[in-house]
């Protein structure tokens, strides 16, 4: 006897093996957008920060430059924060507070004598490089920022990055946590 | 009678008319391209330096950071070079001599104490802009680069522009007379 419940027992695995290939097509059509996503946002989650996984920007030597700066000694550094298309944008703009997406980058460098000229200093060896990502949702909690700070391309520790935010909260609020001004 | 000869002389016009019709339509094809160019290039002639003919390039906010420096008092300042795509690729790949239509342009601001940390110094008012431009035929008496000093969107006098290249080929001719190394 072959009653209806039977019939559909019968032809359930059919339908089972053609959704499970139109899928496994599926996914295997996304393997190369997501290889090119993954690539694109570059670091591996290995150097991703503690806190706020931030990462450090593959491209951001190529960035605008906001401003250079120099910071005394003891640290005796010179500085550069770059920022991505969104953060430049902003920064012409006048725009306050900047827009989910932005992201800066400060590049430092220690100061160095200038070996051509006497009343010249240049940057010397790289040190750290500190990246801020805004992002309201997420970092909700930060002012909207996620940050990040690197030595040597490695995230420092948890309990530095735990210091990131108060420090921006207490003297930069008025301007969105961020202390760069574009430089005229 | 019609003879060839006077056939070919027949057809002759209608040639020269389809011709420049096509003529016009592929240099009105190139206008907003052309327009995109001039645009680009940007100074107009008023600007340009003397001696050199060096201007401002339109778009340098734009360029990649190759360093940033600092000016001992009592000049003072902070500086930023930044350099085009022909530039940064040079700087990048280590390749000297730089190829022609390398454009330098060093960006300079009074040094001031930031208002939020003691330890920072941060960019004041803009001073001066200085430009290299390479060319080896046209400046091929001082090294193949055109040099350009401009104050307030102003070009300084010759007289001014006259020392830029003794001063390069006295300290930097090892670098192609160029001071600025790619910051790390």
């Amino acid at each position: 006897m072959t009653s209806p419940e039977s019939e559909q027992k019968k032809s359930f695995p059919t339908t089972v093996i053609a959704l499970a290939i139109l899928l496994v097509v599926a996914l295997l059509t996304c393997v190369p957008y997501l290889v090119s996503i993954a690539l694109a946002q570059g670091p591996t989650a290995a150097n991703a920060l503690p806190i706020f996984g931030v990462t450090i920007p593959v491209n951001y030597k190529q960035w605008e430059l906001i401003a250079p700066a120099e910071e005394a000694a003891p640290v005796d550094e010179l500085r550069a924060v770059v920022g991505n298309q969104a953060a430049s944008e902003a920064y012409q703009d006048g725009k306050l507070p900047f827009p989910d997406g932005t992201i800066l980058v400060k590049r430092a460098w220690k100061r160095t004598q200038s070996p051509d000229f006497a009343s010249a200093t240049v940057p010397g060896a790289a040190t750290t490089i500190q990246v801020m990502v805004k992002d309201s949702r997420k970092y909700a909690a930060t002012g909207g920022w996620g940050f990040g700070r690197f030595m040597d391309g490695k995230p420092v520790d948890e309990a530095q990055h735990r210091t990131c935010f108060a420090c921006h909260e207490a003297r930069a609020r008025s301007h969105d946590y961020v202390f760069t001004r574009l430089a005229p």
